[in-house]
């Protein structure tokens, strides 16, 4: 079922989403926010946008041009109708392509910044193979993996442009393997918390194309506090 | 100037240092704390030992026998000192060698657990030359670098063993990468932050020998509260 949602903090944003595919969550929300858009970021790519959570948001840090780009037809039409929702069709353009294709004919050393809220689980931790194609795509490296994702980055970013990614905390060491070997050079991370107590749950990551090495850990983030309600760091942010 | 400290939360035991070559930090406090004696841990190794504060601090954790190890005669003999004054002499035992020499001639896979505070810095970071010597082989990687002591962790461990260290962030990739090369596997990371709003300036990590995948990332740990005294967390872990 297609409906309208509120995003977090961003009341005058609007977002479609369809409840039987899947639901944006809070891992989009927080990616944006964490992202840091420097003075000459001036192009920007979003891989495997979705409903265009990303875009919409971003678009409220600035107003460079932002691409994104959907491999599912009918989730980039529901992208599509939150950016006309927004009035956002002069600042965010979809296409609705494969990330592989339009690596491969795009030339090299385009991007500032390219962000990406990737499937987080492997192949073979595909438990329910009878869940929803769309959710399927979402969750699990079916179109879309780590070595992919580094691969088009390294050849679509500037040198010294930022990929920016959220993902989870068990698959830290093969994340950074792989950024290692495409010459993405990890530079923040901030670990997020559900509450106090608990282990992190969510990593949000900037790599920069030929860094230098200097990995800086930001402050973590709780997302709940002991009653069960967001924290005022998260309200702080989100608002 | 050789002299006789208490160590924070631990009223009962003491230690001796000479502060004009190093003094003990809460570096060499947290990893102990951080570290998690298995009902198997049949024998322990400190390598570096410094003045024995870890094994010290370990042995109120286990009745497992202890060995420190230590390069320099003088720092040795300060160690022994200590677990003298503390009555531990049944327990931890130190010898006076260089961790590579005493790697060669020991037999492989016969410790269940390895600790070390290694020097931090690279040698090209060594900005004051001039300093004690016993300063620059505790802060620099002159005697001991993360190759030697990985290489040594992945002989002299049993498999399924655990190695647990002490380091800075700026170097995480770097430990993450010589780790997997020896077939360390990170399971788990604790990093601690000095103060809210601050990025975090300590890492705790624990690899295991031939371990699966599987990387958690505890609770962060603050030193100091907003009004610069130690907080709640610390005080609890440490009385």
């Amino acid at each position: 079922m297609q409906k309208i949602n509120y995003l977090l903090g961003y009341s005058h944003l609007k977002i479609y989403q369809n409840e039987d595919w899947f639901k944006f969550s809070i891992d989009s929300v927080l990616l944006p926010n964490f992202v840091e858009i420097k003075k000459n970021t001036r192009k920007i790519l979003d891989i495997g946008t979705g409903n265009a959570v990303i875009p919409i948001l971003l678009s409220t840090k600035t107003n460079a041009p932002i691409l994104g780009i959907e491999i599912q037809k009918d989730v980039y039409e529901l992208g599509k109708l939150s950016i006309e929702e927004n009035k956002l069709e002069d600042r965010i353009h979809l296409i609705c392509e494969d990330i592989k294709e339009y690596t491969k004919k795009q030339e090299s050393d385009c991007f500032d910044l390219i962000t990406c809220n990737p499937p987080y689980f492997k192949m073979e931790e595909q438990s329910n193979i009878n869940e929803d194609i769309h959710k399927q795509y979402a969750r699990h490296e079916i179109l879309l993996n780590l070595d992919i994702l580094m691969t088009c980055a390294k050849k679509l970013l500037k040198n010294g442009g930022s990929l920016a990614i959220v993902h989870r905390p068990e698959r830290l060491m093969e994340i950074l393997l792989c950024a290692k070997e495409k010459n993405l050079e990890p530079k923040r991370i901030q670990f997020v918390y559900p509450k106090r107590g608990k282990n992190a749950n969510i990593i949000l990551l900037e790599f920069v194309k030929n860094g230098n090495a200097g990995l800086k850990i930001a402050e973590p983030l709780y997302i709940y506090n002991d009653q069960g309600e967001y924290t005022e760091e998260i309200k702080k942010k989100f608002s």
